[in-house]
């Protein structure tokens, strides 16, 4: 009989903890997961899933435009925002239910408090107050947003999690950052009818990823009316009458809208969570310190997701998670491989990418050659609707290996996963060339890009 | 100076001999082409591209109802069919004037005429009578769609040539055949209001596509209320009154349809192109027979594309085009590729699909694994639609290789052809699992399959 009330302990709910949770004792372990909030993360409760939902409800606007193109008549539309929460309410709460079913079916203890550890082996329970022990901890508690306290007139604005449950929404908001969320939700809402500027604070929005992805989005979003202040920032947020908000920027004069959200990264959320009770070290940023196999400096303490800040993604979490029951629990040690991970933003028009931008490509080898595309999708031809698809393949001239794939275009996330595929495996571009072309896709240019665009060598374009 | 008009002349203007025409014009050589109809061939005239405009018109409806469960109200819709085909008309020739500004710009003769082999190195212009000759002739003339003669009032039917063009759209059409142009437009009519049954002598809609693709597509067309009749054929068509049609089926009764479209296969356009008059050899389909660098039993004359017979697709009449180039002006002996052709049907939902079905790779290899992956797809949960994507790959267990991926679903073209690379290049199972998942998207199911669904050994369920 262990010492320990519980083989493992998992701090957090969402997608990282769950699935190391659900996994540990369905190999017969006894297992408890604490959860503060609600099961499914930030991915099922305010992430992933609802912004996805939020995407397709602000795509209908222009299926109703494009629609005339090709004969149709369509009367007039009214979007609903109040029947949209309480569908997306309806499914969160359908996927909750999925995530606590498979943690029972496993057999695991589900607790519904806040969790902080005590000790190396310890956690108290926060509802209660019981200190529950166990030989294994897993903190897998995730991130919040940058609430940006030393902006006067933060605590008046939004941030992605409330923007999922307003009650109303607003004529008009403005969006402060240039990473994904903003830019997804800057989308969602001029698709909704909301009047949209974002201000962001670099050069061009979505910084690391590939030039023509960022210029090329920018472009059309705003060909949507979105309005995008870039090297700027807002300085104060005001209540003003009539309930709007007023919003002095360095660059832009002053701004009154009637919703401010900020969208300026996320933190890890191990503020109170007892880390330093029981001797768990965290960087400069408050993200727990993990090695290879995701243990902290406590060898009974692990850590996954986006609490260790590696990488803030659901796929990854997961993958960190399993690699801790093959290392742990099936003797069988795996390190997580976060090695050419592709990625989507949700934006509209989408962006793809797997590998390396055409900068870092440049950077990192000696020739690299570059294959361009860039078209107007075959349903824009009837549609009228004015906007491109850009294709890149990025490819190291010495090895003819592809070291990137950059997508902005319809379908951009599908197309990413299965480049990532192909990336991961090491394919060369002759693999592509060999490939036959699957006519009419929009994808079919992406082996069928015969000649370079470009070469770079030794950084210079050639 | 050579003692012919043209070092090649080129009998078609589809794909493949507009493709031959450029680009050995380009290389400096004289060229002629004629094309009795319209420039583009069947692809862009009546095939891949106003079928796949048509798709989208026909997706509308749904779009519309799908909506409401995002919050929208949508006011009623009308349909003009006579919009649809003039803005179609467009396009196409806008295209048309593509292909001919490409050739022209080239230094082609473009020739607007039937163009007839007299001899190994001759033909007649029809429309003149004036022969011409050249080095090298390539037959690229494509197909039509099978008539079939054998039933009485087949001259009452339409094939795919006419549905392109129809004055008026019927309130019901029954369409004969089970192959891939039955089954969109059995999708295209019934999304633009059309009442639509397919009747097809085989036991199940596309033979040679995995079982589950054709059973989950037969089971989604019924759902959208599509009338299927397997086991059946026409066996005779009547003019009624009310300029209606009666088709005597052989178990089904006699329907009453306002159009019935015959989409029985194509034919090679072979007839009367003076093969005999050049000594060029036919099959029993009067397909002219090529060796494996498209030349015909006649050292000069070639075929290429579809009345070759060998793979009817647009970018397989291209790549053939482009082998031909390199073997004959480019002194680099060039065979096509056929194997491991990635494709689409544009039904609704789509199938992609590349390499063997499940049951070819049962008789292939000594043991398969067959990873299958069956779900709602997101955007269903708000919009409530009834459907179900489905996800195959089938693996070769002594290698690990993946040797057939299956798609039904939305986008399922273009994941088809990224997956193509990946079968093509002989990426293994385990380069799909070393890949991290993009959240969400419906192709990660396909890299977070990890286990078979079930085996096959020696042809047995195991």
């Amino acid at each position: 009989m262990s010492a320990y009330d519980y083989d493992l302990f998992v701090i957090g709910g969402g997608s990282g903890g769950v699935r190391a949770a659900r996994v540990a004792s369905s190999l017969g372990k006894r297992v408890a997961i604490a959860e503060e909030y609600r099961y499914g993360g930030t991915c099922v409760i305010r992430g992933c899933v609802p912004k996805k939902l939020f995407v397709y409800a602000s795509q209908f606007a222009e299926h109703f435009e494009d629609a005339e193109g090709f004969g149709w008549t369509v009367g007039e539309s009214k979007f609903d925002w109040s029947a949209l929460i309480a569908a997306k309410d309806k499914e969160i709460d359908r996927l909750e239910g999925l995530y606590r079913k498979g943690l029972e079916n496993a057999g695991a203890d589900i607790l519904s408090t806040r969790a902080e550890l005590t000790g190396p082996h310890s956690v108290r329970l926060t509802d209660s107050g019981r200190e529950v022990t166990a030989e294994r901890i897993i903190v897998a508690v995730g991130g919040t947003p940058n609430p940006h306290e030393a902006l006067p007139g933060h605590e008046l604005c939004i941030s992605s999690n409330e923007a999922f449950d307003l009650e109303a929404l607003p004529q008009s908001i403005l969006i402060a950052g240039g990473g994904y969320i903003a830019v997804e939700f800057a989308n969602i809402f001029t698709g909704l009818g909301v009047d949209t500027t974002l201000i962001y604070r670099g050069a061009e929005i979505l910084s690391r990823f590939d030039i023509d992805m960022r210029r090329g989005l920018h472009e059309a979003m705003e060909a949507k009316g979105i309005r995008i202040l870039c090297h700027d920032v807002i300085e104060k947020v005001e209540k003003t009458a009539g309930g709007m908000l007023s919003a002095r920027t360095k660059n832009s004069g002053t701004l009154s809208v009637g919703q401010i959200m900020l969208a300026l990264g996320r933190d890890p959320a191990t503020h109170g969570l007892g880390l330093e009770a029981a001797g768990v070290e965290v960087d400069a940023r408050g993200a727990i310190k993990v090695d290879e196999y995701s243990r902290t400096n406590v060898p009974s303490i692990f850590a996954l997701g986006d609490v260790t800040d590696r990488v803030q993604l659901t796929p990854v979490a997961i993958h960190e998670a399993m690699c801790f029951i093959e290392t742990e629990y099936k003797n069988n040690p795996t390190k997580p491989d976060h090695h050419l991970i592709a990625t989507a933003v949700f934006s509209q028009p989408e962006i793809g990418t797997v590998g390396l931008s055409e900068d870092d490509a440049a950077k990192r080898f000696e020739e690299i050659e570059v294959y361009r595309a860039q078209f107007r999708p075959m349903k824009a031809t009837l549609s009228g609707r004015q906007e491109k698809t850009i294709m890149k393949l990025i490819v190291n001239a010495a090895d003819r290996k592809v070291v990137g794939a950059h997508i902005l275009g319809h379908d951009a996330g599908e197309m990413a996963q299965l480049l990532g595929i192909t990336l991961k495996a090491g394919c060369t571009k002759d693999d592509f060339d060999r490939t036959m072309a699957v006519h009419p896709t929009a994808s079919e240019e992406l082996v069928t890009m015969y000649a370079p665009s470009y070469r770079i060598r030794n950084g210079e374009r050639v």
